[in-house]
């Protein structure tokens, strides 16, 4: 009883460093998407600085999931949420190189005149960062629903990125001053749809993990009865 | 000692599936790119069958990998081959979409008269189908050497996407009716950075696995030594 009440605390270690790697990731986006809005070249170099710090949580969450398959064997549900919390490391770390992505296109937008207003990117990264966010909540609760919801909030960040791409095309086709910068802007756009992919990849794991149903590759199916 | 026996034959059952999943990846490239160098609409949509397949194979994959880990609770060396088995389908899983994308963007591209010869894009694909392949040998050989050599190819497909990249840029400059079709192709050049990206990842994991050594995060640590 003593070492399942130890492993139970290992646990509770666990999904308290994927919470706290969830938020630098959520904060490092954001930060990105701001450097970028603000026209703020320092805000964007710090992300790099984030950036180390999510690489290291990375490995310590790794290290962590491994000494607890040697040591204490979990089994079935347990073993399922160590195996899933090391999925879900690496998606982290990927939203977080695509954040440093957007704050590179920052950078480099910042040395010219901005092409437009931004208002269909800040929303997009306002979405992005409500999926991270509860998506790790979804994922230490084994909240299937909030998955769910993830999951919708996809569409709604595909939608967006679609309009700024189409938005971008127009201004690149009417002048053709604005393609370097055009073309920046809708990498970022699409840095945050990948964001937003590696978040409903986790809520889809999450789905998996808790109903051990699998959505992932059915979703077309799904599409399909329902008409 | 028969149960050993039974966990080799099961590691070997698990290795021979993950280099069937990267061969039908490999290839899945190889057609997509394929439909867009040939024009040809209807191997295009073959990719999208290949898909499925692949997808089926990471459940199956994931679902031997919870096997391994439940029933004979391996240790050291074994369990973290098979716990980056896990992370590796993944990677595989999400070349895979990589793949169904170009393939979207040659359906798109083949309605259109071809922007141009198609050069650096087939060379970035042929680097990238022997990323796939090799770093997949490397990982069931737990070969760093030739885990090595993937992440040196890398830097190969960044430079021709970079190159790619500008001379789209320079198509688009000049003559704004090439615009839309030379948006596909910087998509197709950053998907094919994406596959290369994933197989990177996977060879960083090998490296790590074998030598136990986190090369990963201290690529930048290292080139400052050397200048």
């Amino acid at each position: 009883m003593a070492a399942e009440t130890q492993f139970q605390k290992e646990l509770e270690v666990l999904k308290g460093s994927l919470l706290k790697m969830a938020t630098l990731v959520e904060e490092t986006i954001h930060e990105a998407v701001q450097s970028l809005v603000r026209r703020d070249t320092e805000l964007a170099q710090k992300t790099f600085e984030r950036e180390k710090q999510i690489n290291d949580f990375e490995i310590l969450i790794d290290e962590l999931c491994l000494r607890l398959l040697a040591l204490r064997q979990p089994m079935a549900g347990d073993l399922r949420f160590i195996t899933s919390a090391m999925k879900i490391v690496t998606d982290l770390e990927r939203m977080g190189d695509q954040a440093v992505n957007i704050a590179e296109r920052a950078m480099s937008l910042n040395q010219d005149p901005q092409l437009k207003p931004y208002i269909d990117l800040p929303r997009m990264a306002e979405i992005t960062e409500s999926m991270v966010k509860d998506v790790l909540d979804a994922f230490v609760n084994r909240d299937s629903k909030l998955a769910r919801s993830v999951c919708e909030r996809d569409d709604l960040v595909d939608g967006l990125n679609d309009q700024v791409f189409r938005e971008l095309l127009t201004y690149m086709m009417s002048d053709q001053k604005t393609i370097a910068r055009a073309v920046h802007l809708m990498i970022v756009g699409r840095c945050l749809e990948r964001i937003a992919d590696h978040a409903t990849n986790i809520a889809e794991d999450v789905i998996f993990m808790v109903s051990a149903l699998v959505i992932k590759h059915h979703a077309d199916t799904k599409t399909e009865e329902k008409s």
